[in-house]
């Protein structure tokens, strides 16, 4: 038989501990404030909206390493670990020197990297005697993800769903009712929150940050609940870290190291799951290696947004973060990778990125679903509209080595699958999709509208 | 850690040769018929609509093992092998002593276990130099399989959906339309079959029957053009048994030997390629095994259908094939799990059964979607209709194993996820899903018209 494509692990090789960045960063990130006080949150701050023991994940910043536990683990066990795989079939349609891997989270059950932190998230309020959830998703990934999680550990789950992908996904939808949860299009009329943005802006069709403040209202509002989220946060990102761990040995497997690793971005998951446990050893070590978020060219926080303190919702319910943003009140274009229309970058990433330690490329609609088709007609996946930004930053990656005549090495995280998109290919098919020029104007407006705390 | 959840192969591991049952019979399947003479079938009569070597396969009934070619096991290596896993989940709710395990081939980037035959037919009309070539397909997994097989090898696709299938699953007919294929509704006035069955029956919504008809006459119509097929015939079986001969050696590793091993029924591609591997040590060692299809309700061909000879089609194009059958122009319940509304088994189920070497079971609609809605909810997976029919008939084993107090060992086929049949699972939520009581006299009428050939 000739040549590997899939560099698999077993159930042991699953990490044991989640790898903290953090703790190897040399700047740390600056604290998340108390926007009335502007004083440093404090754990106690935040567990009126978090369980304890993510609280603590979330402000932890000298622990290299957090122990798995037992019980995610086994959960961890329905998909993980994830294949890495080669694409051999990407790189003879590009005729292109480079080495092309992808680790391939789109084996998930429920579609999509999202599962790492679900799991670990429901296991945790659980365990700390909490009976009800809520939480926003944006595609519905993250929604699908926390839903068989709660089920699993017998938690009741509240899920905004942006409305927007509530209206283009109903598998979506339906798939989380499946496993159990209750499904709200955000904005809704159940929360002041949803309430005040649809008397203002009475068509709006949704965005995350809507749907964050929806759920966290809710969250305060029921006794015994949490609020739950599936990206920007500190302990997300920890708990995605699952992914970079185990691309790091099956790269070795594969014999190679890469010289850069790309991931899609919205609010940072699944860039900080693929990256980090490889920017530890540039960090650690003086390994070279490039770090690259592909985010959309009409979301383009990191390579357009401002570095400052913003809330991480529309409503202004959450502490204020250090981060690049657009301005948390953004109304992001109505591109179809519904989960990267955040208007901000998590701490950790927009600290990194402030230091030029990891770097940013946006990427136009358009080009996300040619991307997207020839990998798809070339590996045989159909990937998530999300996902197709880091591919289409890896093609351009991989063309350019071709021009140079250098062999690279490129990995990129294939966060999910686009199964439950379709009707976005059908749209790209039919010559129905468009590109989404942002003004200049547009984001200076909007982040002049920021208090400058930094 | 804990105990082992998934049972995996390497790459290595993938099977160097299919495994031809019919070497193994003692009572050899009855041979197809040409429909004018009514004499057995030549290789020669069936190269104008398959491939050579694939009519080879079809009538071969004395090689055990038919090597399978390395640029077939290439791309076999895109998901397979794919895991054995054990239903810790489900055995938990269900409180049985019984050991649950299934294959899960639902792991496979196009959602079901067709590509094993897709890859494998694509391949050897790509290698006898033909251009086009054209099929049929019912919930869409076939279709979306040969899809991806036919772009990888540079072939032209053209293939009929079942109409009902086409209007509830749009997302399938995305998915092949990604992978670059033509998709036609059926009935289609394209063909002579199509304008008759529309001219007679105006809002006729498609069967299998009916979409094989216009398949095979759009081949025989076309130059350099073959027909291919996703169940029924004897190759696809054949090309199947990779699932088996896999789940073998991983049931070995789990030490273990199956009891019983399910699979639903249409015409038998799934249920043929995971037991048949069973069934050799059960024919060649005595080795006792339970090998048990699980059909329809509403399509009960293996529990109440007649054993005669029968076209495959709907407007009689194909050979006479002696089959278990309702009659070739049974019009079957529109139920969700689209991939099982066909009339007939395959040849070599048919003579399996006719002798009492494999047993079948009828499933309701509902029963379906209990079973799936439990399942999903304790192991992560949205099953696919179809495959929601094995894992009822595995959970009425397991209940029975509890009430007998014995430790079975149970291994079902999770021939295919449901994402793409999310539809059909929130009319099951909203409670607006039914069974379909078919009544004994229609399966007589429509079996009398048989011409007694046996």
């Amino acid at each position: 038989m000739s040549k590997t494509k899939k560099f698999l692990l077993s159930e042991n090789d699953i990490p044991t501990a989640w790898y903290n960045v953090v703790a190897d960063m040399k700047n740390k990130p600056l604290p998340p404030l108390h926007p009335a006080t502007k004083k440093p949150l404090t754990i106690d701050d935040l567990t009126s909206l978090f369980a304890t023991e993510l609280a603590k994940q979330e402000l932890n910043s000298t622990d290299r390493w957090i122990e798995i536990p037992e019980e995610v683990r086994d959960l961890y066990k329905n998909y993980r670990p994830t294949p890495l795989v080669r694409a051999y079939g990407l790189e003879k349609a590009l005729d292109t020197p480079a080495h092309i891997f992808f680790k391939n989270e789109s084996v998930s059950p429920v579609g999509s990297h999202k599962l790492s932190s679900a799991i670990a998230q429901a296991y945790y309020c659980k365990k700390e005697g909490i009976t009800n959830i809520t939480t926003e998703t944006g595609a519905g990934q993250w929604g699908a993800a926390l839903s068989y999680a709660a089920k699993a550990f017998g938690l009741e789950l509240a899920v905004y769903m942006v409305k927007i992908s509530y209206e283009q996904k109903p598998y979506r939808r339906s798939i989380m009712q499946t496993f159990g949860a209750q499904v709200i299009p955000s904005p809704s009329m159940s929360t002041k929150a949803g309430r005040k943005i649809l008397t203002e802006h009475p068509n709006y069709q949704g965005s995350l940050g809507t749907a964050i403040s929806e759920a966290i209202e809710l969250a305060l509002q029921t006794p015994n609940c949490r609020y739950t989220l599936g990206s920007v946060l500190n302990h997300v990102a920890l708990h995605q870290t699952v992914i970079g761990l185990e691309a790091e040995k099956q790269m070795e497997m594969a014999g190679e190291y890469p010289d850069m690793v790309i991931g899609c971005f919205g609010g940072g998951s699944n860039f900080s799951g693929i990256t980090f446990p490889f920017l530890r050893h540039k960090l650690t070590d003086g390994k070279e290696v490039r770090l690259i978020a592909a985010e959309p060219a009409s979301c383009p926080k990191l390579t357009r947004g401002v570095f400052q303190y913003d809330f991480g919702d529309e409503a202004g319910y959450t502490p204020l973060l250090p981060m690049f943003t657009l301005g948390h009140d953004f109304a992001p274009a109505h591109i179809h990778a519904g989960g990267l229309r955040y208007h901000g970058a998590g701490t950790i990433v927009s600290q990194l990125k402030k230091d030029n330690l990891i770097e940013a490329v946006d990427i136009k609609q358009l080009d996300t679903f040619k991307a997207a088709t020839l990998f798809a007609q070339t590996e045989g996946i159909i990937p998530a509209p999300e996902s197709s930004h880091a591919i289409a930053a890896a093609i351009n990656e991989a063309l350019k080595a071709k021009e140079e005549g250098k062999q690279k090495t490129i990995l990129f995280n294939l966060s999910g699958h686009g199964l439950i998109d379709m009707a976005a290919y059908d749209q790209y098919i039919a010559g129905d999709l468009t590109n989404y020029d942002l003004p200049d104007e547009e984001i200076a407006q909007n982040v002049a509208k920021l208090e400058k705390i930094i």
